[in-house]
């Protein structure tokens, strides 16, 4: 399986970077986050995801308070499948000095009212001008020593799981009408399930759907050492077609495995739980959706042929 | 003194994001830095700064490696003006799919060097495409609980001091030779000078130099509610103006103040210290320079008349 683009640009950054040993950073470059660990007390978590005019959204399509609150749900949902508790949030912010005042207020008060309600307050950041607008958020969670959920330890025998319904974001994308566009313009990032999958669940292994099911799989198998078999119903969103389902990028629900005779409840504060399929033995990234190899098309910024 | 731009968006966001009451952030937007307090142990300070093409560097003048390591100097003379140790980064990219493999190399080259050599360990970040390059970064550096160097600790009756020399790298930007080129391509973050600051000095405010002194100095003097005087002679790089001393910005040399009866050391560690002026009574942020008022001409990016 041989991936161009991001992934093998994330290689040579870990290459270049080596290894954090010696520092306290305990998980280093290539999950969903990085993790700080103090000399005592909880670990923090970190993550930073971009928003950029023309890549990730359109002025035209995208009122900017839903601009403002996708660009810290990015990274709340990264902090979700670490099962961390946000604690703040940084923001970078540049545009032309010709925006208008009101759209860079809107931007501001849809950030600043996801941070409240998650706790994520706005602590700083840096503002500059540029030709078109673009942002970048930090992320900040906390999580009891050691305990992070990471996408690195899924087991052989493990089943796999997902919360939500898939291609929602997609379906919106292209509809612009209904459930399916609330949801693309204003994912909701699943921290309290989060905390449930670690806490009581006791998942081995999570990571957001941000990019589409078929790529953050692989990228939980991949790390993982492990091949995934998809062989349940998929939970598909209402109205979405099975190629937006499987990978279609942005729905910001948990992929996640639980030990084998773990009791999946059906739903958790609202949001169904659905068992997908098994992890197994296999090629390192390996999946199977309904007996055929399920190759990972979900969105990758730097992949060379274009986007299906 | 009215100033648009930078200072007035800065307030609308304050507004707009409350205060961080309740949370664990002690220190929010408008300092160099955030600080967030752990239950036990360190405070953790944070900060972020982009580096955009054709805003803050040029790819025609500026190598990619000065490029990486100045997009990290800057976020560690924030943790220098704190007094901050730094613990690690978080790194955001763009790029066109069209850029050179050598170009971002020798970017990540020069950052990952910089990390190492500082203790910034790179822990992670993002990657995206854009239409040109730009990035943002997060440092994060640990102080003792509550000793963080801020900028709005400056009282009547303390002496104005600053580390270096003033105006080298708007000479070496408009020279393009010698020793203010090199300073103006790799800054060097007064990290170990922070410390020191902080722990032996006991100054009572600091903030770096890094949009230029009239602009720096007139921002430590509103956070701390004081008027400032310059009347020393300054300590100007060889071969730079008074304008480029007085208003130039990227020297990131530290700017702090200090109990009137300290004892200034002539340097720390082969870098020089100069006491230039005094902390009065007076408006806050107003600033006398050789008796007459020294407005704040330093680079903004958002002021509405271009910067002279």
């Amino acid at each position: 399986l041989k991936l161009t683009g991001e992934v093998e640009l994330v290689k040579m950054i870990q290459r270049l970077a080596g290894s954090p040993a010696g520092s306290r950073v305990v998980l280093g470059i290539g999950d969903d986050a990085a993790i700080y660990r103090p000399k005592t007390g909880d670990d923090l978590v970190f993550t930073t995801d971009m928003m950029i005019q023309d890549v990730h959204f359109v002025r035209a399509t995208h009122p900017p308070a839903a601009v403002g609150h996708k660009a810290l749900a990015r990274g709340l949902s990264d902090l979700a499948a670490m099962g961390a508790e946000p604690r703040f949030s940084l923001l970078s912010v540049a545009f032309p000095m010709t925006a208008e005042r009101a759209w860079i207020t809107a931007f501001f008060r849809g950030f600043i009212r996801l941070a409240r309600d998650t706790g994520a307050v706005l602590a700083g950041g840096d503002l500059a001008r540029a030709e078109r607008f673009f942002c970048d958020v930090s992320a900040c969670g906390a999580v009891a020593q050691g305990q992070a959920l990471r996408r690195d330890g899924a087991r052989p025998g493990d089943v796999l799981c997902v919360s939500g319904h898939l291609g929602g974001s997609a379906l919106g994308l292209a509809s612009r009408r209904g459930a399916a566009w609330r949801r693309h313009l204003r994912p909701n990032p699943r921290l309290d399930l989060g905390i449930f999958l670690r806490e009581t669940l006791r998942a081995t292994a999570a990571i957001d759907v941000s990019d589409g099911l078929s790529l953050d799989l692989y990228r939980l198998c991949l790390a993982s050492g492990v091949a995934g078999r998809i062989d349940g119903p998929l939970p598909v969103f209402h109205g979405a077609t099975m190629e937006q389902a499987l990978h279609g990028g942005e729905d910001y629900e948990l992929l996640f495995t639980l030990p084998a005779k773990t009791d999946l409840p059906s739903a958790y504060a609202g949001v169904p739980l659905t068992r997908i399929g098994t992890i197994e033995r296999g090629p390192p990234g390996y999946v199977e959706f309904r007996g055929e190899p399920l190759p990972p098309l979900g969105y990758d910024h730097f992949r060379v042929s274009p986007h299906p």
